[in-house]
């Protein structure tokens, strides 16, 4: 089986460059044909997982290594083409789990860039030059602005139904009707119409936000750029620090960080995840946080939390049930968010928790169950607690267990807990716990910094049960059963509506709507049938189709 | 094939009661056995799509006819079930598409009672007496009252997932996390647990609103209906009208009604389906309205255009484009819907216009691609323009054809157009077209009562394309000829997606988020295949689940 790496960086990029003049940075795809990850050719900067890895990287690295930069152009180092979208012949071979993963990283990808530019003011700018189609365009459509060169040829378009009877699922209808707002049956024509729209007519649908005739792009671009930069409040004179590799050792049924431990179960189809509090104390000062850079506490924990939730996405998929864990001093961690709430004018600590916040979501639309394990010597407080309020459930002991003496469990709310990462619905994750009760929502914030131990958090929903020990391993044991003995895409899909209560934002009904369409159609004939569009793309056949609209 | 009619009446209903004691009405389920549509047995008050349409049926009834009631209680008819909810052999042997057309048809149903409590004051009560598993409690859950008798018996589940593998799909989930706001852990609990929850606990996680005990029952029923009677606006001496039969016609390529005619072109899957304007003048008076009761224009053509949508999508399944054309007087139009909005303190009228909203949104959830065509001699005025805005794309005709000697088509708006017909999203069908140029719609609004023809129409946004008579034919045969080319799924998803700009609501949210990952499930072969859960529900085989998480 092929491993899926979702670490890398930028000397080892294939597909993608990072070029920074001051306070303007590009992005340059520039697809490397023969780097598919699987046995066809990348061609007309199409993508794969492979490339989309790089693009994470890469917008990564440019927030925590590039301060400076104030502005992002995304843009082609090729002629003619921007980006032909995902590579069909990949997505003709993938299997329906590997599609789905895909679309979903390519989605949180393009979300990380609108995060950027919202609340890193690293500002993105798209510049179009040459044909950007599917999710090319989809690409772009991230983009804070868009610009179009105009020289009769290039254009945007979204052909995926026309040529391949799938959607422009990654984020591509959404944003079309809840960002830019395209008039839906301009929308409708435009994702039937298989070469696309350019010049003026682009601006005037509402799809790209300039064109520019040829011979003034370069100027144009820059210009824009250098617009874009100043409308930043990123510090000037700041320098970046580096993500250095992660601390990490792959064994067959473990991975192992610093700060993360992933255990396997292969058998049950079961993985612990067990995350670690703080080693060091708070640094004295921003500057000495500053120096700590990649070995910081909260910026390590995101790091390597989000490999592990990646890992066990793609590379364990027969995985269903994940146990949240937690070890380590809960004044710690709260010290440490505490610490990033005060510095939150310092660029760096804005980053870190915006991070956080990031991986967190990445946690909400992972398909597996999560149960969190609150039990002695845990440490569910803060930004830790926030993985049992992610978790479907949560399990509590009460009181302590014979011959451990280490005080009884307790969960340790603290600032982080009332709004440092507001969920995809743009609640926090105990409003949208909540949403019925604001008023033991508006109780539990008194309780900040007290330790909740079991009976209490119960009482105080905070956990979904409390048992005593002589309980514990019974109900567990029984619980766990159950649970892998239901169907797992019962459960994806039963997780996936109760985890977004509330509000639905663009980012829920990207995950909502929109892929849970894209993912109906990835499972019919007329997409990937022996005579389906998705498998007969590019053979000079065409597609048969039954026509029973459902 | 079997033919699905959707009209029926209470001197029919093989399944329901109607019982009425004063301002209280009684929707009594008690389901024959032998009643299915197919060769099933309708056992513990389970119900198929047959059983569904009754209900729809009396739904509506109550709200017409019985404008004296103020309050509705669901109750079953037999001893100690109240509805054990979908049939599941019924599931088992239905067509995927016969899955979906069900599923969206039962929580069209369920929204119109929401509609009645909400909009109508008709407010319904469920009185749960005996055990209400799946869509038995999904009924329950569109109640704005729910008690359950506490007889150490009766229960509430969703027992879907662990059973059957597939998600409580008729707005339970949604319900669950939305309305109802039930903490997202313990509604996986309750969702886990086949047994379901019954006594305090289900008060107490706010599944019910109240638990009677047995001894106490009918008269908690009653005074609690009376008290839910007295929140009611409704008149109390008012007389209800008849729903006569419609006026219907069915032939092999074609279904006529006084006012709607459907023809079939199954050749191309094609329909076309006209609408026809008001053939009498607007009555003199509210009384005279009242006379004239299901004759009256705007309920004709609710029912009729009702009728026909249903009978496209169940019927008539491999029609993919449906033409939607007008004919008659823009000015009677208007007059009509000026007549509703005057007398809008006239129960009746009140009821009609929220049902020509409730028709309306039957098309927003139509699996097929609608194409309005505005043609000399057309009627696209107020309430009737609400389908050229419903419609996917318009297509408009500049000026008049020669030898015809009507006017040029044009587009009338009038008040209907911005407020009388919200969509499922909350907004006028005009404010999602224009979420991206409220001023567009503004100036629109100084347009009222004038006709708007083709050029005009289309730089105001009002059609999506306007053609020269020279241009006309050949334009729409291209377009038709290429949209009846695509994939169905994918124009499914497709216009799933682009209707529903801005704003998600519950009720969005059922027709988004939740159907399609049920859509997405009823393909997979965990449920569906020789070894799935919906398969095997029954025979004593234990599913065989693939593992994989996706």
């Amino acid at each position: 089986m092929t491993f899926f790496d979702y670490q890398t960086a930028p000397a080892r990029y294939r597909h993608w460059r990072i070029e920074t003049d001051g306070e303007v940075g590009y992005l340059i795809m520039d697809v490397d044909q023969a780097g598919g990850l699987g046995d066809y050719e990348l061609k007309l900067n199409s993508y794969d997982l492979g490339v989309d890895i790089e693009l994470n990287d890469a917008v990564q690295r440019l927030r925590f290594e590039h301060p400076e930069v104030r502005c992002v152009v995304i843009k082609s180092g090729k002629d003619n083409v921007f980006c032909a979208g995902a590579n069909i012949r990949y997505l003709g071979q993938a299997t329906h789990g590997q599609k789905v993963n895909f679309c979903k990283f390519t989605n949180e990808t393009r979300l990380a860039i609108e995060d950027a530019s919202e609340n890193s003011k690293q500002i993105y700018l798209c510049a179009i030059n040459g044909n950007a189609a599917g999710g090319g365009y989809e690409l772009a459509l991230a983009a804070d602005h868009i610009m179009l060169v105009d020289d009769r040829r290039s254009s945007v378009a979204l052909p995926e139904t026309p040529l391949l009877a799938v959607l422009p699922g990654t984020g591509g209808l959404t944003r079309m009707t809840d960002k830019r707002k395209v008039r839906r049956d301009r929308a409708d024509v435009f994702c039937s119409t298989e070469e696309g729209v350019r010049g003026a007519r682009a601006v005037d649908w509402r799809l790209v936000d300039e064109v520019v005739p040829n011979s003034k792009w370069q100027d144009a671009v820059s210009t824009r750029a250098h617009e874009i930069a100043a409308r930043s409040d990123r510090p000037k004179d700041a320098k970046g620090i580096q993500l250095t590799p992660l601390d990490r050792k792959i064994d067959s049924d473990r991975v192992s960080y610093s700060h993360v431990d992933v255990e396997i179960d292969r058998a049950r189809g079961l993985a612990t995840v067990t995350v670690r509090g703080p080693s060091e104390n708070v640094p004295a000062s921003v500057e000495a946080a500053h120096e700590r850079g990649a070995k910081f506490w909260p910026l390590t924990v995101a790091r390597e939390l989000e490999d592990a939730i990646l890992h066990l996405r793609s590379n364990e998929a027969e995985i269903g049930v994940v146990l949240l864990r937690t070890d380590g001093n809960a004044q710690s961690v709260l010290a440490h968010d505490d610490f990033l709430a005060k510095a939150n004018g310092d660029w760096l600590m804005r980053e870190i928790r915006h991070y956080l916040k990031r991986v967190l979501k990445r946690v909400d639309v992972t398909p597996k169950s999560f149960i969190a394990l609150i039990e002695p010597g845990s440490c569910f407080a803060g930004t830790l607690a926030e993985l049992a309020f992610a978790a479907d459930r949560s399990l509590m002991l009460i009181g302590t267990r014979e011959g451990d003496n280490r005080k009884a469990a307790a969960i340790t709310l603290g600032q982080a807990n009332f709004g440092f990462y507001p969920m995809g619905n743009g609640l926090t994750r105990l409003q949208t716990r909540f949403l019925g009760e604001p008023e033991t929502l508006a109780a539990l914030k008194e309780k900040t910094a007290q330790p909740i131990e079991g009976e209490e958090a119960a009482e105080r929903g905070l956990v979904t049960m409390a048992y005593e020990d002589f309980d514990w391993d019974d109900e567990l044991r029984v619980m766990l059963e159950e649970r892998l003995s239901f169907s797992p895409d019962a459960m994806t899909g039963m997780e996936a509506n109760l985890r977004f209560a509330g509000p639905e934002t663009m980012e829920t009904k990207i995950f909502g709507r929109l892929t849970a369409w894209q993912n109906w159609i990835f499972q019919r004939p007329n997409a990937i049938g022996e005579q389906g569009a998705l498998k007969l793309y590019g053979s000079g056949v065409s597609p048969t189709f039954n026509k029973e609209r459902v």
